[in-house]
């Protein structure tokens, strides 16, 4: 069920991208492609399915949630172009294919990745790209711009780069896990809600449990996978982590904990929208799906 | 005139953001210390001033400008940030003071920029902090997204990295002018219109002619600048743009025609808002200050 829904959902994710890539002018035409090259490269769009999902749970029509689905993933995009540069964790490849420093210049990945920030919050900002009323589009921008920024995954990313080397104790490691990736898969579900028009407190709630639940095991499945998982799989290079000595749950709690930890986060997870009725399907198929998946 | 008021502009906003960077959390300590050193650190702040200035010209409490002064600084602040990595401009030096990779990594700058991007969004879109009705607020989240982004001052960027070495013609050297500078202070003018809550259409256009050629003449000044002042004066590197090849003002026109044509887009801008009476008396002081100021 969740490849067809994720090919859908990445289907009218894509269709939405593809059009804020046209350069306005011709000395723009590099940085456009940079922009592009960033975000047209066959990711999973985990987050612009999680803004789908929430929003139908919720008895949202999808359509009204493209908007937030290119926001999130614009930040999602941004942020991998940023922690690929050699100042940061310095990867030459990423889903098989050259990273944007790379395949364009160091100068030019990071003006996209800025670029693609200031994007999202336009896009989100947009009546016509976002059509919901004034107050929830704002609520979207606030959103968005707590969850992406410093008490958000900059600092994550931050707080990351500060404990290469250090013994985190599990504690640690999730306050790091929530901001760097946790952050943004929770707005995600927080602005497809949004999107459905139909978001109550109980259900946002809700979904706020059930979005910290699935981050964090997305965030443990990917530690498993960089462990067990081969180069080509993965489309990054295996065992990049260890080989940076960086703190990871299969090393903290070892394999068999770590493997037993996504699987009780993705129940913590289901049993979070267990009220809210066949509309939530997609959601529960995601959260099985997230510690299920070899890449 | 423009001194007094220039220092109690300077006074509100930088107590607006001095409240921005207390870090949610120990680990996010040095994160917040580098977003707070980009900052808080001297400038002059012409963009908060032009919020302000605009603001008053229509009759609007400045109060109701700080969030708008707050968050145009903010992305003046990242994209200094971002200008002076070693990919890009490669500057040890930013106002007398070392540059914000200096003083912490390169990582820390990067993230500190990307940081401060997210956080202007977040105070534009917050009520408490921009007390404006919902559509006004995401006006001003629409007009700095584009202006910030890559059809504006990231573009602008690009286009400048991009010239390095080239010949370009005065109107290629205004477009690139236009987006990397002229965007940001023309969303900085409409930010303050918007903020007075009294921003008529025709206001708005006739600050957007005030706007683009204050923002030209800014950089007409600065290319003077670069070549008559020294570095102390400056606070930063004199005569980096000849050493870097890049395109100026004066190496196109001839030092006497930049300096003439300064002050004919300084009464261009004067002409402007001529209309709009004795309230507009600090937008003017600007455009004079401008194209007299030797730092």
């Amino acid at each position: 069920m969740i490849a067809g829904y994720q090919a859908r959902c990445q289907q009218r994710v894509d269709a939405a991208l593809a059009a804020l890539f046209e350069p306005p002018l011709a000395p723009l035409e590099r940085l456009y492609q940079a922009m592009r090259y960033s975000v047209v490269n066959g990711g999973k769009r985990v987050r612009p399915l999680l803004v789908y999902a929430a929003c139908e749970a919720l008895g949202g029509d999808p359509a009204r949630a493209d908007g937030a689905a290119c926001a999130v993933e614009l930040i999602h995009a941004y942020s991998l172009v940023h922690d690929d540069l050699p100042a940061m964790d310095d990867d030459d490849l990423r889903r098989g294919q050259p990273t944007t420093h790379i395949a364009f210049d160091e100068a030019c990945a990071i003006l996209a990745g800025d670029g693609l920030q200031a994007l999202a919050f336009e896009v989100l900002a947009d009546a016509e790209r976002n059509p919901q009323d004034a107050e929830t589009r704002l609520a979207m921008v606030a959103s968005l711009g707590h969850a992406a920024g410093p008490a958000g995954m900059v600092g994550g990313q931050a707080i990351d780069l500060g404990s290469v080397g250090l013994k985190l104790d599990q504690a640690a490691l999730e306050t790091m896990h929530r901001h760097k990736t946790g952050a943004l898969i929770e707005a995600s579900v927080r602005l497809g809600a949004l999107a459905s028009g139909q978001a109550t407190p109980a259900a946002l709630a809700a979904l706020r449990i059930y979005a910290r639940a699935v981050g964090l095991a997305f965030q443990v499945q990917d530690d498993i996978l960089d462990v067990e998982s081969d180069t080509a799989t993965l489309g990054k290079t295996q065992g990049k982590d260890q080989a940076h000595d960086k703190p990871t749950y299969p090393a903290l709690l070892g394999m068999d904990r770590a493997k037993a930890y996504a699987l009780e986060l993705r129940d913590q997870a289901l049993a979070a929208v267990a009220g809210l009725g066949d509309s939530a399907e997609p959601l529960r198929a995601l959260a099985r799906y997230i510690v299920e998946r070899r890449s």
